[in-house]
């Protein structure tokens, strides 16, 4: 007998409005790179991750002293202190601090996604972690791709697929999306060799223009960290110290 | 070496107006069963078919004398001639009259493409004949799919995956989006057995409660006929009257 809880995925942020976000939590998936980079940070040791979504909002916290990460079309602005290349990010230096970040795509997605009860950022690099997670709860999925200026992108799409593969195998999420569907045979797809599937995609021949390819192959490594970024007052927190906070 | 034309796909209309018109094509794709219905009615030898967006535009043209069809959630809306099964398109006695038709999704999504230089609509029962003509244009090619109501389906995006795997077979064709390579990998997966692949889709399930098999398999057989219909001054045509009308 299959449970009434369902899985739902928007391809894109301008898919998002059509989704019933009624019980749901929803995760929001930059795969290349800013939730790679986010869950990153947090395993540095960073305390809190502000997402902006302008260069102004980015600018403004520059100027009141804090550590500001700004990316536009895959490079880092100058005059900031990170891109969101997930190895800015990996250094102990940055345990406790809080961290403001404004990228193409992922930081708007959170923002948009603010409405919903819990908003997570899901990356290859916490797969297992988060899915877990999300099993643990009785609560319907909806899986945010911020994609690539308002269009489809394959590796968001991917990594929904991927959860959506270990999460339909238990009973209690009785139903799919039309989306969810097709992220989940987009992973079958790839799923013998998800960096040669990506070869062709649109924003890995960007990054490889960029000379990406180190950050790629770590944002496309499974299970890096146990961390799940989730929003809190609309900053980003650690899921342990969010748990410790309601405890208090 | 590759050429230069690019295939592009809108999973739902909230993902068109991401999508580059220019020296552009769009097919509009309502599989289940707009743009079904509109080619069995140019089969039965259909002069024009208008299609309006809102049910107040189909009566009015209803009181003006026109046959209209007139179809929401999958059910013939009562007082209208037709809905939108292609069964009720396939009359001899239409030959030559003009029909108006308003669908829940495919005739929103044909009047949200006027824009583009050449919109056309695209089903499996006219695949053959529409993927020959698109490869002798020199034109890009932008395939929207009506979904259902802004969200993503199944049906839709099958549809031009199966175009775009034979398109892409074609060396002019040198550009695919992410969302073109994503189309034709669920063709892939779906190609032994389509009818299959479509068992859990939504729409399906929605057209099964209203025992509406015998139309889905009519929509899911290829090539039923070698009618391409194109809009012209806001009126879908025959391709062949469009080419006459033009010579003259």
């Amino acid at each position: 007998m299959l449970g009434n809880l369902k899985l739902e995925v928007a391809f894109s942020p301008a898919l998002f409005a059509g989704c019933d976000l009624n019980n749901a939590v929803v995760v929001v998936i930059d795969v290349l790179r800013a939730t790679s980079a986010i869950c990153t940070a947090f395993e540095s040791g960073v305390e809190k991750v502000i997402p902006v979504s302008t260069i102004e909002e980015a600018l403004s916290y520059k100027e009141q002293g804090f550590l500001v990460g700004a990316e536009r079309d895959g490079e880092q602005i100058p005059g900031f202190d990170f891109g969101n290349s997930p190895y800015s990010y990996k250094n102990p230096e940055l345990k406790g601090k809080t961290v403001v970040l404004t990228t193409t795509n992922g930081t708007k997605a959170i923002n948009m996604a603010k409405e919903a009860d819990m908003v997570v950022a899901g990356a290859f690099t916490n797969i297992s972690a988060l899915t877990i997670w999300l099993e643990s709860l009785d609560k319907n999925v909806v899986f945010l791709c911020s994609g690539w200026k308002g269009r489809f992108n394959l590796e968001d799409s991917l990594f929904a697929g991927a959860v959506i593969d270990r999460l339909s195998q238990n009973y209690k999420y009785g139903e799919l999306s039309d989306a969810a569907l097709a992220s989940k045979y987009l992973f079958h797809t790839a799923d013998a060799d998800p960096y040669k599937f990506l070869r062709n995609s649109s924003h890995r021949r960007r990054m490889h223009r960029l000379n990406l390819k180190k950050d790629i192959k770590y944002c496309l490594t499974l299970d890096q960290t146990q961390i799940i970024p989730i929003l809190k007052n609309n900053e980003l927190v650690n899921l342990q110290a969010y748990h410790e906070s309601i405890a208090h």
